[in-house]
């Protein structure tokens, strides 16, 4: 079995016929079956004027309505529990897992018997693609309770035939963590590209060791985007392969993963999944071509309980169509940042992630916290953008315009627009423990 | 589904006979399996003179030593990892779980996909005779982590088709964990008999709502004997059928339930371990009857990863054997004590457990705190048995000759022996967060 080349060789290497030909078959069904079962669907669809009799094509997806989170999150709470896009009967569903709820009331998700072993199977593909096998042993500090990274990711990898250790790091403790790491000798690292920080101190703190002599060989990095900065140092630190992977608590848990061979995440969930790449300014349906950069949108083939339709997930993704080495026919992708913080300058896609990136490697000459100046309602500007920097006690302010020039090429060199920079002293900008605001709307104050 | 009176009726239901040469079949099996792969049971087989050969009968089990969790302690610290009785390839071990590990070093327990399995009908063996349906909700505020309340608990209940909310009250806090009841309206409380305490605290203070409002319908509580007065407490507070559940992590985690018919737990792992009664002094086999009281102990048979022989689990019980109008035909039992605690005094069995009951039932006028005084070595003592008891500050000390008297005749008529009552004043002895020592050994001071 640890020889094979893919999970599911069928639908990890299918032609584009037939992927198309499954998915219109399975969205016709999902279709009726949420318009007979979801109150929510059923008038959202009826608002739109469509009915399941006039999906005839696959391009009739585009007939029916964008869902997004605030809807869904809005049902829940006017129907209680999993809300009015419920599609299965509450006995038949086995498992209640959610979002992290982080910024207000979470949103829950339900999985029918059907469901969990549909998940279970696109947590191997996407495993397998990402390097793990069978015989890996992973230990697993996410938290459990409704995070699909707790028991979801668990009875995924069991299913695979991985070895599973839970120990949430908030119930085991960082001591007991460390132990599990000596005695059973995991191989596989499960954490978000960040966290892995947090783990890296606590190995040398503890064990007195480096992370790279405890015995992992692959990194399982979900939850973020992996730079490949972080890949390298996190590659080095550990002495592992580093490999990220995407999903979604609201969508699917396990979506994509990076093969090794080519730039990107493999998109591994087809027969449960239809992607389509939209323009998150116009709404207007996007060719998933190469190159092509636009917000990914999600629609559940297959799924029971709660099912999504045409689900904004806001995710901004450049995609990858050339034939990839490994064989797998899934497109691929890089999460590129979210459309809700996406601007336009001057037709250009702006994120603060990216401006962040660049700023923070002006670090310590700047602080890293700035703000992008919008003088009115995006997302497009067509005049040039300013953005206030802060910058450190340890700068001279006669120093100022030449570091704002040489701040503005990198910019201008890495996200191919020239903004305006305006220097405010450190300490200007309010810190956040949780989600920065990046943008000071003029037009709001 | 729900009509149905058993899980599984055929092993439910199964008559002696028919289990005696299920039991010798597996059991042979099994005997052959760990002498073959484990260093630990070869090694002991050996020592104690018997081969798998020699298991003829079911009689011959007897002629196997006994194993203890030190020496699967010590085995684990020997080999690393599972330990000198795995007895399964790693790469076929898909979940590694743990007993709690309190005191001292957690013993580490690992399954195959064969034993999640089996664990998994066990839990709904014991779950249906308990009382739980396929249509219940079952929200889960064990600790995650290695302890099988979490993971492999939430695994069984999943397999039965109940809607599991994992909810780790460490991870989840208080309030989401009330947002969850208040949302989702779960039907299974499940709780230690203890810890139903703090969850009715909790619902008064954060819902201003009394437990009995919640909508509970039934108490799966397991960890820990319930009593009586705690049944019928808990059962009126939250307004549920209360049932008391049995299972081991280092044997199997699902193992008797009640059916509320009969008093006592119904065994349910029939096929999965053959039980055994002992006297804890003499380890002479006793008969499974009725009325009888002895040391239980457990042989796996159809284990893979980490089986266990003829294992002394230490807890004592009180065994029922009349027939139960439930129709199934596995004994019930009651646990009444810890056979590591238990004493004789002339002939009679005494636990601290029960010597407590008495004098916490004197609180205010004791604290609650004693210990029992031992001039030798246990377990037997042919002499009168000297407690000392905390009297507390609001005692006049001219009466507690008075008192002696009614506190001695309280534990003649309960436990069947009478003690000196020697007095000290409240305060004298440590308190501690773990497991109290309730001897003072005069032997070892």
């Amino acid at each position: 079995m640890g020889d094979r080349k893919y999970w599911d060789e069928r639908m990890e290497t299918i032609g584009s016929e037939d992927l198309k030909a499954l998915e219109l078959e399975e969205l016709r069904k999902q279709v009726k079956y949420v318009y007979e079962r979801s109150p929510f669907y059923k008038e959202k669809f009826k608002k739109a004027g469509v009915s399941p009799e006039d999906i005839k094509s696959l391009e009739d997806l585009r007939r029916l309505p964008y869902t997004t989170k605030d809807e869904l999150r809005e049902t829940q709470e006017k129907y209680g529990g999993l809300g009015g896009h419920q599609c299965a009967e509450t006995r038949d569903i086995i498992r209640i897992q959610g979002t992290s709820g982080t910024t207000g009331r979470p949103l829950f998700i339900g999985l029918t018997r059907n469901d969990v072993n549909l998940w279970n199977e696109l947590f191997a593909r996407h495993a397998w693609t990402g390097g793990l096998r069978p015989d890996d042993i992973l230990i697993n500090p996410a938290n459990f309770t409704l995070f699909v990274g707790g028991l979801t990711e668990c009875s995924g990898a069991e299913h695979m035939g991985i070895t599973v250790i839970p120990a949430p790091f908030v119930s085991t403790g960082t001591e007991k963590f460390m132990m599990l790491i000596t005695t059973f000798k995991p191989t596989v690292l499960f954490s978000t590209p960040s966290a892995t920080v947090f783990l890296e101190d606590a190995a040398r703190k503890i064990l007195k060791m480096e992370p790279s002599e405890l015995g992992f060989k692959k990194g399982f990095l979900a939850g973020e985007a992996l730079s490949e900065e972080e890949r390298t140092r996190i590659e080095k630190t550990w002495n592992i392969t580093a490999r990220n992977f995407y999903g979604l608590a609201d969508v699917a848990a396990d979506i994509a993963a990076e093969c090794g061979e080519s730039p990107g995440l493999h998109f591994c969930a087809q027969g449960a999944l239809i992607p389509e790449l939209i323009d998150p300014d116009t709404l207007e349906p996007m060719v998933i071509e190469d190159g092509a950069e636009g917000e990914i949108v999600f629609t559940t083939i297959n799924r029971e309980a709660t099912p999504v339709i045409r689900y904004r997930v806001r995710d901004m993704v450049r995609v990858y169509t050339k034939p990839c080495p490994c064989g797998r026919t899934g497109f691929r992708f890089h999460v590129i940042g979210r459309s809700d913080d996406m601007i336009k300058v001057k037709g250009v896609n702006v994120f603060p992630s990216a401006v962040k990136g660049v700023i923070q490697s002006f670090v310590p000459k700047t602080t890293g916290e700035f703000r992008i100046v919008l003088p009115h309602p995006g997302p497009s500007f067509g005049e040039n953008l300013t953005i206030k920097v802060e910058y450190s006690k340890e700068v001279n302010t006669e120093d100022l315009e030449d570091l704002a020039t040489e701040l503005k090429t990198a910019i201008k060199q890495q996200l191919v627009f020239t903004p305006i920079i305006e220097w405010v002293p450190e300490g200007t900008f309010e810190r956040s423990q949780y989600k920065v605001e990046y943008f000071e709307k003029l037009y709001e104050s």
